[in-house]
């Protein structure tokens, strides 16, 4: 299914896919909404979820803390429906583009997990950083989506 | 300057930043660009670099090929001005988004690491899966703006 990775020119220049998967046998993936174009969340495949993403073009996900294939919105009802999978220059990363519908993608409520923004400038090392929300207003109560699931964060 | 990581609520809710990086002290970063909304290319940031980016308002990296702090553009002149940059709920990725102006970000020469897709739909398993590319033109020569330096694609 792979085209084995052989050497620079067909990694980087070629038309099969001969994606690199890390020790783990892992591949970041960056998720976009298909219509605001924000960043909804950034994860990681296995062989196999990059597989079933391709043929059921639905977001499928390897869970680093579950350590299992994790179908997206299989808990939640919050489905991607796939529109575009691209995969960068050397093969190691790859960009999905998904529509969510009016749906969310973030466990702690928020449409997308990237609801805090840092500021930029000179950083007084005396402080520690203060982060200013983006999104306001969660959007579904997570306590009531999953229940009694653990949540994934990790300190 | 960072807060130490201490609960899943703080980390998730609270407003101080508390970057996660990962074994090798990394954490993962999507660059999107500013006018398109493109994703431009996927790196890596040690502590440093994120200091730097904050600092300095241009995005700084880490190689992880060459081992050390990059500053993205110093050989091709390509850097990218920071507009905004953001964490996810479990703060362990960083969404950036970069002014490049009319120039590119990709070593192979092309706008956008990401040249090109892949397929949606059933695979055969006897065939390579052939991807299309999404960028027809290079933006500059990458012999000569990089000229001796090696590669940084790894098979």
């Amino acid at each position: 299914m792979f085209k084995k990775r052989e050497n620079v020119a067909e990694i980087e220049e070629g038309s099969l896919l001969s994606p690199r998967f890390d020790n783990d046998g892992l591949i970041p993936v960056i998720t976009m909404c298909a219509k605001t174009k924000e960043i909804l969340m950034h994860g990681y495949m296995n062989a196999e979820a990059l597989k079933k993403t391709i043929e059921t073009k639905e977001a499928h996900y390897f869970s680093r803390s579950r350590k299992q294939i994790w179908h997206k919105g299989k808990t939640s009802g919050f489905t991607q429906k796939v529109t575009e999978i691209r995969i960068d220059d050397d093969q190691d990363s790859i960009w999905l583009t998904v529509d969510i519908g009016d749906g969310s993608s973030c466990h702690v409520g928020y449409r997308s997990c990237f609801y805090r923004s840092i500021p930029l400038g000179k950083i007084d090392d005396a402080k520690k950083i203060e982060m200013k929300f983006e999104e306001k207003e969660k959007l579904f109560d997570p306590d009531k989506v999953y229940k009694d699931q653990p949540n994934p964060t990790k300190i």
